[in-house]
């Protein structure tokens, strides 16, 4: 897995939180290590399928980042996680996907998505069980952290 | 999403269970609402991709379950879920999805299936974000309960 592949899913979550959430999230330090697990309170997932590699996507919220990017983008700040904010996870998890599926395909990378679905639970981990490499690398602003990780079978 | 699209993915859990772990669940009542969720402590987590149809599937256990699972499988019964534990979870949520897809080729029904994911986090809940029907369905035992649920658009 190179950077070319990865880069676009970076750069689409960076775009999408940009534009509909008008908020900028600074990128920390990309980790490869196999035992590294994603912590949050609630996640995005998505699969991958492509003709030569399949992988899972998943893009992890402390709760008072994702409540935030909620009020940025719809106007109201609920008090907890409720079933719109775990419909917006969903979305963003959709178009991050979708948005770097769009710029891997103009380089002749292309993979089908799954559906997302959304995990919510104080402090759950993540673990992408596949045989290739990972890539986890966090999101950060005032508000909280988002992790970003990506895992593909070559 | 008809009957015969689900009953494969039930049939291949309890075979699984019985073959792998020498367990026999018992399958409750599926439930088709829109507003329902799993509920529990470890999740696996898939993403499918079809030519016709995409979709998600999903395994939550209660701890005390999947411990016993891991007993009468590996002969070992840790004190928690460790990484052996959610290492079990991706494998059983590949063999699951793999039996179900190939008793669905045999039918004409062809996907491709994601590489698992794995949730943990006590009492957490899980909700497949997809336009399509869904369907969950409880599995119990002495030890506790497993939910699948299967979500595919059309």
């Amino acid at each position: 897995m190179n950077v070319n592949f990865i880069n676009p899913f970076l750069e689409s979550l960076l775009n999408v939180l940009k534009t509909m959430a008008s908020m900028e999230l600074k990128p920390g330090k990309p980790n490869l290590k196999k035992d590294n697990i994603a912590k949050g309170d609630v996640s995005g997932l998505i699969g991958m399928v492509g003709p030569q590699t399949k992988g899972s996507l998943s893009i992890t919220f402390e709760e008072s980042l994702i409540l935030e990017i909620m009020n940025n983008m719809l106007g109201e700040r609920p008090s907890s996680v409720n079933e719109e904010v775990t419909d917006l996870v969903g979305e963003i998890t959709n178009m991050v996907t979708g948005g770097a599926k769009k710029l891997l395909g103009d380089k002749g990378y292309e993979f089908e998505m799954a559906t997302p679905v959304v995990v919510f639970g104080k402090d759950h981990t993540i673990a992408h069980k596949s045989d290739g490499q990972k890539i986890i690398m966090p999101f950060t602003c005032d508000h909280g952290t988002a992790y970003i990780e990506i895992c593909f079978e070559v």
